[in-house]
């Protein structure tokens, strides 16, 4: 076994802390490598708090994460030592599946892809930890390749915030001649920003946030509204085709149907803890859907990290020390991070 | 102005009673027809008594309707005296916006479309009265060409039923090779089954009323699910392309959508009063879709009706005696009619 260095919370009530763990021996297909940077994703806070489910105690946060390669297993094939490498949200899945077959891992038939953390092993038992932490050990087919042309730090967020905002983006066809509307101008939002403009859509940001209107240009954004303004909501009712909704928090899903033109379409990629509250006539009166997206399958990633690479986007980040995560964590409860924290695995 | 015979609602408090009033004379774009039969849709019921939102009363109800033409205005060129004709949900819509052009009137963007009855004229003062009468004055461009092939009775459901359940699955082109679940065997369900056989899907009805298997069956469902028991729904999860769900009663939307296949759709056309919980999760897991549908525009109208009178498809009735309207909402109520109540407009 490999001996690990990292953070976890023992708990939900208890802060997360330095944790010495094991991860087992690279097996011959298994890449491993030393993670230099890992990205914290609203979504840690939320399954260290039980906010969703039940967690697997203790817990090592962390599925955006980057680094370079330092051991390959005798039939690895992409992947030699000193490559750089990352991984995401998911760290194995059936392989045998329909869903599997069709590169849609994420959505695994046979009970799931194996979560990067706070989920088992193929084996139903082996606890996994993430990216928080020096070192990690993946089967070759979950890990991606990074292109040294971009930020490494910057880069860690694609893995989740950046395949899940690129995916449905992609699976909707979203681009030129469309409107669409980022709700939620966060980790995941600012991504969809990022890509929405360089697919060639129309973007607009809905936030309740006024100050945010001007990072939103910045980030290239076309139009502002801010959603508590009943004016502005006014205006942009039955204007958009597509809605992005980013947002992990309650909402009001009935208002913001309101704004998609017929045939339109609410993409959910943010979890609320509670259920969203859906009118029939929401739907109804406009042929409008609401729909779901997880993360995106591994061949898409990789074409999403190359897509990234050839048009130079990477994430808005802050790089934080390890010690400081809990204080990272409060400051992201109240929004106040642009757009992404990342942690430094140098300080751990 | 016509004197006309009805029956309406005076209050949501009241049952429906023979009530006199009267329509405009018949202009140059206007048909005037003698109304035979009018289906009972539970929407009247919802209508009559403020379930959605506070009625224009006195209403009376009434949006399957046909009949045969007693005068058309001077500029009308496809209806003559003594046509067959039938009128939905709609009398009339702003004929400009981008929706009307585009056959979906029922999505007029100029504050909807004029409703058959509950609503008001273009003139915004006007109420419109249903079909629980005995004549009715529509412009022509609302005016639906029936077949005489059909039974006439049978046919008026067609012209709610019908076009609701007809628009979505061709909207969402569900055909052959594609799995549709139907929820909820009623005066909607029935139609959805019929068409859905029609269109080659394979067809399951999902009910919480076992004794409905037969009758599905008779209908051309391919498959029962009895959703009250844990095992079949244990058995039908993840298998549905579409379902299409005709119930506005309250129901476990995430159960349903559980359901649903990778990708997959669910179409609500019924109308709980209270919204619909959905989970993200439920929508996530899977890149699934909730979305809406309402009937179907006028062009779409017409080409089920024919489509109808090719494929001898028509609703399943019990014709009833209008002075048993208000028995016929208590048994609609708890489901006892197969499949449609339809009003003998003679009995008036």
């Amino acid at each position: 076994m490999i001996s690990v260095k990292g953070y976890a919370a023992q708990d939900p009530q208890t802060d997360l802390a330095p944790w010495n763990f094991e991860r087992r021996e690279v097996g011959p297909h298994d890449v491993q490598f030393e993670i230099l940077f890992c990205g914290v994703c609203h979504s840690d806070l939320h399954q260290i708090k039980n906010d969703w489910f039940p967690g697997i105690f203790p817990m090592v946060p962390g599925h955006e994460i980057v680094g370079r390669v330092t051991k390959v297993g005798d039939h690895v094939k992409n992947f030699k030592v000193g490559d750089l490498a990352g991984t995401g949200c998911m760290v194995d899945s059936c392989q045998v599946c329909e869903n599997c077959k069709n590169d849609l891992e994420q959505y695994c038939l046979d009970g799931g892809s194996t979560q990067t953390y706070n989920s088992y092993e193929r084996d139903g038992k082996t606890p996994t930890y993430g990216g928080y932490s020096n070192t990690i050990v993946v089967r070759e087919e979950f890990v991606l390749h990074i292109s040294d042309k971009l930020d490494l730090a910057a880069t860690a967020p694609l893995l989740c915030a950046g395949i899940t905002t690129y995916s449905p983006l992609r699976h909707w066809k979203v681009g030129k001649g469309h409107k669409l509307a980022v709700l939620g101008l966060g980790g995941l939002g600012h991504m969809a920003v990022k890509f929405g403009v360089a697919f060639g859509a129309d973007v607009t940001v809905l936030s309740t946030s006024p100050k945010k209107e001007e990072d939103a240009k910045r980030l290239g954004a076309h139009h502002f509204v801010v959603t508590s303004d009943p004016e502005q909501i006014k205006a942009a009712t039955g204007t958009f085709d597509f809605i992005l909704d980013t947002v992990s928090a309650e909402h009001d899903f009935n208002m913001y149907l309101s704004l998609l033109r017929t045939d339109g379409t609410m993409i959910c990629v943010g979890v609320p803890s509670e259920p969203a509250k859906v009118a029939a006539f929401s739907l109804l009166g406009g042929r409008k859907s609401l729909a779901g997206s997880g993360i995106g399958g591994i061949a898409e990633t990789q074409e999403m990290l190359d897509f990234c690479a050839e048009n130079n986007i990477v994430s808005d980040i802050e790089i934080i020390d390890i010690k400081d995560i809990t204080k990272s964590y409060e400051r992201m409860e109240k929004g106040d991070v642009r757009y992404r924290f990342v942690i430094d695995i140098a300080t751990l």
